[in-house]
């Protein structure tokens, strides 16, 4: 007999322009089976849809259940999104998507309820519900990678916007005059204090003679790009150049999380991705002193916290689930 | 016959560092009686309180009504607002009044039930419901006078924060290297786009001999302070200096609007205060197209109105009387 939809578990997908993550989710919030495959946008949206389907097949397989047993799905995916409806309004990183009705192709070839909303915002849901911000309504988060996203959670719902845009935070201007972003403005914090923006940063020095252990770390790695794990190699290592370079994207990021409690004014502020993770606790610590001096109201600003994510890779899945969930009143 | 609550006229307060306007507002939005009063925040609480108790009678008075057809009271203040308990947290314009019980002070003395929020949540609340976002539910209200504050409107509600703190849009570092704040930050738009930025860069340069009818408009006037209005006379005169300060005022307050459109993804953008209205419409017409460069979801983006506000001085007031009905109920 069919379980109660609350006690069934969902599968959380995390759909990026590489990969394709999806993970069966209980109803606690564990992952008890997860699979994984390339997501190779250049195939069109039919053969995406196609290899989600497989993954997701092959996670329930994983956990040793039957499709069945499942109660509904819900993929994030990186770009602006109609949640409502289920589609996809543009995503750049899967090929320049544009108005794929996700939830409505997946649903059908799952036959199952499916769900679709952006990726950092999931994740900024999964940190909120079953991560670092467990508790806490009020949550703002921002994720460093190759880019800079985030989500902004108000008193305990997703805060999607008014056309799904919202918690785009990696374009927030902080250095009007500063380096040109790669959405084409100059001073995004994404220009200053992603991934992509200390890479840019350490080669400018490596090129100008800067002693730097990052080419030998490469070399040794056989890696083109650098990795959030080379980079947290050198910075403990005492790496002077990566020091410089993370310490300046650090303060950039405290001038950020400072905008956003002074717009926002949310309870805890949550930093993770793939930097951040790679960094570990000391990441966060040069963040808030800077982020504490921007602040207006200095008056129980002590009480804001800002903290490190705890979920890591699976957040947006993990999140996703937690979506799902709460879209079949279950959450 | 005493109407019923809906029905009856509720009075709001601006309550600012210089002055106390009150009206009494009907069940349709228009003001049908209004007083006005010197603060004098230096006499302390309980004299200001007494003063704002004054005014109300007195246009209560103006309406041809008595206390006992008001509904209610509601005042906005400059600071930090615990509207949940009816506190002024912090007011600095109010020789720094702090844990003052504004509701309970002043709805003891006026024996009507009574309201506190903070001044700029109201003026965007008032051009929400009765001035330029009605029927938009997601609006950012920006205010630049000699500070530049701002209020948030999602889904209808006034968003007040954690702390009450929501809102202070001003405080959004854009340019990291700029000018020191007032907050003691460096690059707030305050510190670039405000009345009092453009005064001192206007200033700065009538020092360094720049051509400017600046000092001419303010000994005609026998003014010590440069007025939005003399702002505006020299700028319709085309005075070079002017223009160009005030254009890069407009450009930082375009990169704000960016901003927050990028956070929050408002549908609307409601840009107010002294200066504006000063100013008019050309002042809107150059914020608006910087603004739009700035959206990184620049599908649909035509469709985020960037406009004027409408209820000029009277915003907060208006506000103010919005928020009693909705606390009533009866809003």
């Amino acid at each position: 007999m069919a379980k109660e939809t609350r006690d069934r578990p969902v599968v959380g997908i995390d759909l990026g322009g590489t990969k394709i993550l999806a993970g069966v989710v209980d109803a606690k919030g564990k992952i008890i089976g997860q699979a994984k495959r390339a997501t190779k946008p250049e195939d069109g949206v039919e053969a995406v849809i196609e290899r989600m389907a497989k993954t997701v097949r092959e996670a329930v397989n994983t956990a040793e259940l039957s499709s069945g047993d499942i109660a509904a799905v819900c993929s994030c995916a990186p770009g602006t999104i109609d949640a409502e409806r289920g589609v996809v309004r543009f995503a750049p990183n899967l090929h320049n998507w544009e108005n794929v009705p996700l939830a409505k192709l997946l649903g059908d070839k799952l036959d199952l309820p499916a769900f679709v909303e952006n990726d950092v915002n999931l994740g900024t849901l999964g940190e909120y519900v079953l991560g670092a911000g467990q508790g806490i309504d009020n949550v703002v988060g921002i994720f460093v990678g190759t880019g800079i996203g985030g989500g902004l959670i108000l008193d305990g719902k997703l805060w999607g916007g008014w056309r799904g845009g919202a918690g785009e935070v990696g374009h927030t201007v902080v250095l009007a005059e500063g380096p040109v972003c790669g959405c084409g403005s100059r001073g995004c914090v994404e220009a200053l204090a992603s991934r992509t923006a200390i890479e840019r940063d350490i080669w400018a020095g490596v090129k100008a003679g800067r002693p730097s252990l990052i080419p030998e770390i490469m070399q040794r790695d056989k890696r083109q790009r650098l990795t959030s794990g080379a980079l947290a190699e050198a910075f403990e290592k005492g790496d002077p150049l990566v020091r410089e370079v993370i310490g300046r994207a650090q303060f950039y990021l405290g001038v950020l999380v400072g905008n956003l409690v002074n717009i926002i004014d949310p309870q805890m502020v949550i930093i993770g991705g793939g930097v951040a993770e790679a960094l570990g606790e000391k990441y966060v610590e040069s963040i808030r002193p800077v982020a504490y001096q921007y602040f207006i109201n200095k008056r129980g600003s002590g009480d804001v916290q800002i903290v490190s994510a705890m979920l890591g890779d699976n957040a947006a899945l993990l999140g996703a689930a937690v979506h799902a969930r709460r879209q079949l009143g279950a959450g």
